[in-house]
């Protein structure tokens, strides 16, 4: 299904789009394996910076980037062009206007892998949607990569989980093989839909568990939260793609849970900061950064004003966040919905 | 069902039985409500101290104890007599024998109410089963209080969730309507076996998380550990107890977070030590108390031998503390087990 032409059957090329942590982390896992990496960075500096001391200045920058198996690449086409692999790594804000110097051809007979946890505003699309309707690349071509994964502990090797899911099993069997490493495990899984809506609604419940946090709510309150996120959760995918899924599964709960307990979640300082007070705009400015489950749950949201499932923790959010209800007042009513 | 002629019909007695931080936070809670509270002690310092300084020297001593709610007993039978109900607070290790100096007749038309987490030693019986099998106690006088609820945060007035399981949910709505107040809402459920069975499964997986990061694995492999922990938990009460329930309920789900992801709780404690390099001996001796979740796995361990369900993460807890297996490599295998 894919060319290998570019390379040796044994060596694939895989272009990685993005700069971020999760990029830098994917860069890290592939280069254990028998792969060529073709890594482009928008930021020129950055690049130059890694070609001269071989770390990334920006994110992770303990990890040591070997030249032997990392490309560089200013031009996104040509780090494209070499490979059967095309990773996407970049916030779902921001990947339509990166990919725009692409059209359909450049991704022709590759492997789209997303590698974003995210919906492109405006749109409403999942990334594997925008992949679908503005590229034309088949779901069999698709794949997702999912966690749970802490960018941060991929740098310390720490033992780490990671989901690889296409509606084409053996397509996700192969890229699982390709990432697995000594410290990777790769579950392949058929879910896409499933998979990349839940990584979507888990910063959604990161957010609404900071929000509480900083309410001053405790550790009781989160347990209930996040038990009853799971059911929203399970609510939404089951109404908008219905198939046999195990929620369980560490891509579903294990993904929501290493962002809704950890204190390093951008999504829970951010909720956490509205938690007390701060006006979304202050709490953005003083994170220099937006978190993504500020999008996320607009999308959601509005996505789900065509399903209409019962999603209170969303709405608590939505509100807080976008009409300007007082956190105080919509995490109050949320309690007494909440069992 | 339940003899009303000792106190008013609006005013139940209730005993409660055990001296611990959970017995003092259930006093705590009920105190709020329109009730009688016969507290019985073991302890006759602390039962003396009470009395003349109204908190508990052990335990959440900044809980005020109100003596116009709570009257103390030295003397377990005569608490018991007064009462239409009975909360059994005592550790599963001693509850058969504190409750040795009581006979069937002394729970008779009662409400018996366990908030014990564990499984009698020896026997391997649910607190419920003790009742039923040693009292003649009917299943339709049995509630058990389940979580998630930290006691610390009781003490805190911080909102929190109680799971009130009986055979009899009309039983279980009643007792949830004694005990619900303004900072806990008390939610009824009929599935007593699997919620007590959850309850004591959680501080297994409790010692295993505790182990895995004594070993310096970190949060990705916790969330996949607590992932796989639910879908054991799902086997095992699916095969011993069948029946319709809802496992991200927070009885379920949210006891296990509430455990497993608390840096207070006494099994992640004990299972850090274990996974450090302590000994069982000696975890034992520095934390000057014994974690529950020791004589846990020994007995679901035990009573899963008739079962013969796939529990991967009980059997390396297990091996770990009964059969002197080394926390690395039994973790070191189940990292590939888990997915």
């Amino acid at each position: 299904m894919v060319t290998q032409s570019l390379s040796t059957p044994h060596k694939p090329a895989i272009a990685i789009i993005g700069a971020g942590s999760w990029a830098t982390a994917l860069v890290k896992i592939l280069s254990e394996g028998a792969v060529d990496i073709r890594w482009w960075l928008r930021n020129q500096e950055s690049l130059e910076h890694i070609r001269r001391y071989q770390r990334n200045p920006d994110y992770l920058s303990d990890v040591p980037i070997n030249p032997e198996k990392v490309q560089l690449f200013a031009d996104m086409k040509e780090a494209v062009q070499g490979a059967q692999y095309v990773i996407i790594a970049i916030p779902a804000a921001f990947v339509q206007d990166a990919l725009s110097q692409l059209s359909a051809a450049d991704f022709k007979d590759k492997v789209l892998v997303s590698a974003v946890k995210g919906i492109v505003p405006q749109k409403n699309w999942l990334i594997t949607e925008l992949l679908e309707y503005e590229y034309q690349v088949k779901p069999a071509h698709i794949c997702v990569i999912a966690g749970p994964c802490h960018a941060e502990e991929v740098a310390l090797e720490k033992q780490s989980y990671l989901t690889i899911a296409s509606e084409d099993l053996a397509q996700a069997e192969n890229f699982a093989q390709l990432i697995a490493n000594r410290f990777i495990k790769a579950v392949p899984n058929q879910d896409v839909y499933g998979v990349e809506y839940s990584a979507v609604m888990k910063n959604i419940i990161a957010l609404a568990c900071g929000i509480a946090h900083g309410l001053n709510y405790g550790d009781n309150f989160q347990a209930v939260l996040v038990s009853n996120a799971m059911q929203e959760i399970r609510r939404f995918v089951e109404t908008t793609y219905p198939c046999e899924r195990d929620l369980y599964a560490s891509a579903y709960l294990g993904d929501l849970l290493v962002t809704a307990y950890s204190q390093f979640s951008r999504n829970r300082t951010f909720g956490n900061m509205i938690g007390r007070g701060y006006t979304v705009k202050s709490a953005q400015m003083e994170m220099n950064m937006i978190a993504e489950g500020y999008y996320a749950v607009k999308s959601i949201y509005e996505i789900n004003q065509k399903f209409g499932v019962d999603m209170p923790i969303t709405k608590a959010v939505y509100q807080i966040l976008y009409e300007k209800v007082t956190p105080g007042v919509a995490i109050g009513k949320l309690r007494w919905l909440l069992a």
